[in-house]
């Protein structure tokens, strides 16, 4: 009779944030990949593209021309899966076809001019410009959507079509499902047990240190206890914040230092530009309802496995039944918190 | 002032299955793509290879010999997610730290000992066989299992790492995170409306025919309202049946035509071996609950959506927000729909 030991017996664990259930099958990680292999991403990229449709000065697909712009630069997605001139409709049949049209819009915010950069190769105060450029956005889009999601696509293999250092915000006037989702299990929480959700798990990691990966005087980042992606990671502030608008120039400049801080780590892994999506979550605008419960946090999700080629796909019994992952988060954490600080470009340099 | 035209305007969509919203941004389709391209799959495999590890008489990784199967063979998988053998544990930490151990097992179910054939190129006698063999499996793993999670990944691109036409089985103990949610869902809306969820739904899909891809005496096919992959099928029984167990021999015969008929039609979309992950759902067992809110059904989620060589992404927004797809489930089934009930493979010759 053996003793249950989570780095060798499959388990669940769930998803306080999502109330979704993750299965852990940490000895999988020992099978042979047989499978497809993707291109590693090592391309040497110019500091200006002639042929890049986000590089200052150059003439996007819709004739617009880009400024000579020398810091973050934000302008209206020439594809917008948003628009703020959609006609209000709505259709309920027996509860089975159910339609709401959508207004809201999309925005394209390049990080810097320097086509060869990415975001672990920009200095703190370059990485400043762009979250204070963030924080501008969610003054300017809170005023009129319910919610604003900023994220990054990073990478070829992650469905990023321009390697110029930039992510997206779409803004809606509805609360889409994965944030509606957070809100009611924070929600759920708050009531339960008069605490907030992340902050309360953020003590809980903090004393624990397992998955914890970086740590400074206002940040942490953890591989949460629930990680669906192998590498994923959850950055928190270490005091309840419900926007990034809330931030003092202090947590700016340490925000800036922690996600330099990963993203170098993150490159470190595989010793290749390393792809992922990230994004903030911040308490939904309107409805002026209680947000005691909301803490402000960013998601990374990178879709390697193995290494720079490898990725976790998430088929077959991930779409039809439950998340499965490979290893625990415990020792992705320690993979992660054990790399060098020092990017690997420079390092070698 | 315009009218909604669910075909012009941004707009969500209720999956009725799941509770979850889906961003349908139809004019996005118009976008040109500049992103990652994947290699089209147009190998030719010979009937017997030596190197694998599905064929028969060959040795797999353990050691083991498969043996000089003729119809469906299955073995339990050589690096399986779940365990019978798991002891029993579980943890929770103030709601934020929850864990359980898990226990079932997995298996690989070889369809063919052909190593060139896939799922559209067998016979309905040999496609019949397959079905047969799903219904053993259900058979024997339903009595210590609540859920039997019977599904295949084809195609490189879908994480599938070995042509040979196979899919696999696992089960489990417990009741799946979607699973789960698509038996509430049902259950809500029998208690509410008295009827069985997928099986009005199917009457509707049958009487307003523009979302029907496929039709035969005892099955439909149509792209769900709700789709979020850009050709995602769901299969549905006209009658409400709640276990593959349960279909009569005639049924299990129409089956099989209809199952070759959708993965034709699959392959024609592009002229290729057209990648897909597939899963049945059938009512969980055990827990001698009243299961009549169940309707059995597949869901068929496919990850192309240009071309043989460009796919969906489900990144970003999608992970951080909503599913998001760039053209109406009408428009996808008229597509399905039109194609050429012959292979284009046969056709060619
Ligand atoms: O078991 P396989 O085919 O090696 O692995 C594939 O299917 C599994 C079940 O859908 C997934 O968890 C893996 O990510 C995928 O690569
Ligand atoms: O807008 P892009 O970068 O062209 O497109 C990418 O990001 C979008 C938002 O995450 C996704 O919907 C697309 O599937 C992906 O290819």
């Amino acid at each position: 009779h053996t003793a249950f030991d989570p780095v060798e017996h499959p388990h669940r664990r769930l998803n306080a944030l999502t109330g979704d259930w993750v299965l852990v099958s940490p000895h999988r990680a020992k099978r042979p990949w047989q499978g497809q292999v993707e291109a590693a991403d090592n391309s040497v990229q110019p500091s200006y593209d002639e042929t890049c449709y986000l590089c200052p000065g150059n003439v996007r697909i819709n004739g617009a021309h880009n400024p000579a712009y020398q810091g973050p630069f934000v302008f209206q997605n020439d594809f917008a899966a948003l628009n703020t001139q959609t006609p209000d409709a709505s259709f309920n049949q027996e509860d089975l076809l159910q339609l709401q049209s959508e207004q809201g819009c999309s925005r394209v915010i390049c990080y810097s001019p320097d086509h060869s950069k990415t975001l672990p190769e920009l200095s703190i105060s370059e990485i400043q410009a762009v979250i204070q450029c963030w924080i501008h956005q969610y003054q300017d889009l809170s005023r009129d959507h319910g919610w604003v999601q900023v994220f990054e696509n990073k990478g070829a293999i992650n469905g990023c079509s321009n390697p110029h250092p930039h992510g997206q915000i779409w803004a809606s006037k509805g609360i889409p499902t994965l944030p509606a989702r957070e809100d009611a299990q924070q929600a759920a929480y708050f009531a339960k047990h008069g605490k907030n959700l992340l902050q309360r798990y953020s003590e809980l990691e903090l004393a624990d240190r397992s998955r914890l990966v970086l740590e400074n005087a206002d940040w942490l980042v953890v591989v949460p206890y629930w990680a669906s992606w192998p590498f994923e990671t959850l950055l928190l502030p270490k005091r309840v914040v419900q926007h990034l608008e809330q931030l003092t120039d202090a947590e700016q400049q340490s925000l800036a230092e922690i996600l330099q801080a990963l993203t170098i780590r993150y490159d470190n892994l595989f010793q290749c530009s390393f792809p992922y999506s990230m994004g903030w979550h911040c308490a939904p605008y309107g409805a002026a309802s209680d947000t005691a419960h909301w803490q402000l946090h960013a998601h990374f999700y990178p879709p390697l496995l193995r290494s720079a080629s490898v990725k976790k796909f998430m088929v077959g019994y991930e779409m039809l039944a439950e998340t499965q992952r490979d290893m625990t988060p415990e020792q992705a954490a320690a993979r992660l918190r054990d790399l060098p600080s020092t990017h690997y470009k420079q390092a070698a340099t």
